[in-house]
């Protein structure tokens, strides 16, 4: 039988421990007191969670590890965030840390469709970290947009995002937006030979997002981006693996609200679920994630795990021009630095600042150690 | 100018909360320095939250009111999650806890299509609290479903739902349960002239639970349940207000997992997206929520706001039998208690525990004072 093992910190009485690991593999799975359970060999044998260790951390928490039957998610991708973390979420003193999804389970989210490899020939940047910034902020007109993504482009920057806030407002509509700025790009390559990958972000109900993808898709866009968070994980899983022709980037827009840990959920979630590249907030900007924590979602990311193909980072958050070569020091070749506000900080040197940001990150990973 | 009115506590240094607050209205709308924004009249105007109060909490927290002009949202039910918590959530110290949506955006969002005047309507009970528990655990056939159903719904219990962890299983497939659970609520209707609201789980990404509803509400279900944390607000808006035509029930599963304050995801963001009835963890059971955050949930569903229907409380999360009564008389007749677990403490006295329930709840609201 495959296991879905999961770990939970426990922060409340260490003595109680035990008892509540062993009320959370109930509660994820049947939600009845153990004696009901027991009752039915199936249900006790194949359904109910089994708290496999109990550890202390550093800090005097525990670290429960509890192997769920996998059946147990039906193979769902919304069904998986239930047994992950569901009712259990509901416990203040209870946060979900990480887990290690079973080959069947990975065979049937599948992960990343494009993942680093199809993102690194679509911006044919084979050698070095990549350079990313966003067009914004919101309330700019679709064409002020196609200007600002022209000065980045020109600039050499590889990859221009949306803006996470950009939706389909009455004042910038989604689809002359998505137009403006893809016809921008073409039109700088035409004049530079540098094809900036301008990703459009998608937002709204299944419908809409399913409709703009379409929209991006037919006129050109050679990859989206959502926020995970916002859509739900199962409207997100349905858009990678039966809606997108294009890889998906996702953005972390309300990731924070959760009770996960970050280097499960950006490190290994949404990788899971099909992201191709992975938006979080870096430690040198102004979400000021521990170093460690960016290491291994980056890690996470990257990583050889469950069959599934590598994702690419996205380090953003406020990560400025000015410490750019040691992030690229910090996370090596394959990732991207997203850089945003820093470039607008001063409007009169836009182009100048964009163009550091490229020279930056080429020579600092020209320097990284490595087989490249 | 409409605006959308948002809370958030502030749990870090009290001499810096007005800074972060100018900060959260920035990051919440255009993410770029203020004096970027301030550049373009339109921004500057019609985009840029303002705060507008700061006030201290009892613990010392700050509480900072920021008003975003209501067309940052684009009247989007993804959007408006974005404008409400977005990238602050990735502030650690940040909670969002509460927010006073415009008339437009009520109007966008419509809020519930039946509410408690429809589901009342359904289970004809016009005078008193409603009784509810779960056909469970998982692990059980359709069969076995059914028969404990038929036990529910012979004592009289009035709503009889599916546990949120019912899915599509190999070894329980959900047409094969839902198909039983009908035909067993049906039979016992015409044997006993009760007919129990049954409510099936609806699980999975868009496209399997927009086929879920359908094959339900074919087969003749009168409400369903989903868990909306699971499947993403966006896709609970879609399903109550583009596919739906029987009232739809909200699970709480994986709603502690947000740093939104209770009240608010519970109490008004449901109830803002389209649940009917939202079950909520109440504070006699074993998740032990605060009795005036209870209290606070229960009275933001049924109070007039925004000129939305009342949707109807569902206390559960381990509310006992043996405190039925007094649950009763905390939250009165507008309200459902939904006594799971306590039902099969004792499989032998199923029967008889389930009848007790019944006049438990009857009896205690009937001693309910007010005009009924």
């Amino acid at each position: 039988m495959e296991l879905l093992r999961v770990t939970y910190r426990l922060d409340g009485d260490p003595s109680a421990a035990a008892a509540r690991a062993d009320a959370i593999a109930l509660e994820q799975t049947v939600e009845v007191p153990r004696a009901v359970a027991m009752r039915d060999a199936f249900i006790a044998n194949e359904i109910v969670g089994r708290v496999e260790s109990i550890d202390a951390t550093a800090d005097g928490a525990r670290l429960a590890t509890i192997a769920y039957p996998v059946a147990a998610t039906a193979l769902d991708p919304a069904q998986l965030l239930g047994v992950l973390f569901g009712n259990s979420s509901l416990h203040a003193d209870v946060s979900c840390v990480d887990f290690d999804p079973p080959p069947s389970l990975c065979k049937a989210l599948r992960g990343p469709r494009f993942g680093i490899a199809g993102l690194r020939a679509l911006t044919d940047v084979r050698e070095r970290a990549l350079t990313c910034t966003a067009v914004k902020p919101l309330g700019h007109s679709p064409g002020a947009l196609a200007d600002l993504l022209r000065t980045f482009a020109r600039a050499g920057i590889d990859v221009v995002k949306d803006d996470q806030g950009l939706a389909d407002h009455a004042f910038c509509p989604f689809e002359a937006r998505v137009a403006a700025c893809l016809a921008a790009a073409e039109q700088v390559a035409e004049e530079t030979g540098h094809r900036a990958l301008y990703v459009p972000n998608l937002i709204g109900t299944p419908e809409r997002v399913f409709a703009q993808l379409r929209f991006a898709e037919d006129h050109g866009a050679r990859a989206v981006m959502v926020s995970p968070m916002l859509l739900g994980l199962p409207t997100f899983w349905e858009l990678c693996h039966r809606h997108a022709s294009v890889p998906v980037l996702a953005h972390p827009c309300l990731g924070g609200a959760v009770r996960y840990a970050p280097e499960l959920l950006f490190g290994k979630l949404l990788r899971l679920y099909g992201a191709d590249a992975v938006i979080f907030v870096g430690y040198a900007g102004r979400f000021g994630t521990p170093r460690e924590t960016c290491a291994a979602i980056a890690s996470n990311l990257r990583r050889r795990w469950g069959g599934l193909a590598p994702s690419l980072p996205i380090a953003g958050g406020g990560v400025a021009l000015e410490n750019a070569a040691e992030a690229v020091s910090f996370y090596g070749r394959d990732a991207v630095l997203l850089v945003g506000r820093s470039l607008q900080m001063d409007p009169d040197r836009l182009v100048e600042r964009s163009r550091a940001l490229v020279d930056t990150v080429r020579d600092a990973s020209a320097v990284l150690p490595g087989e490249r």
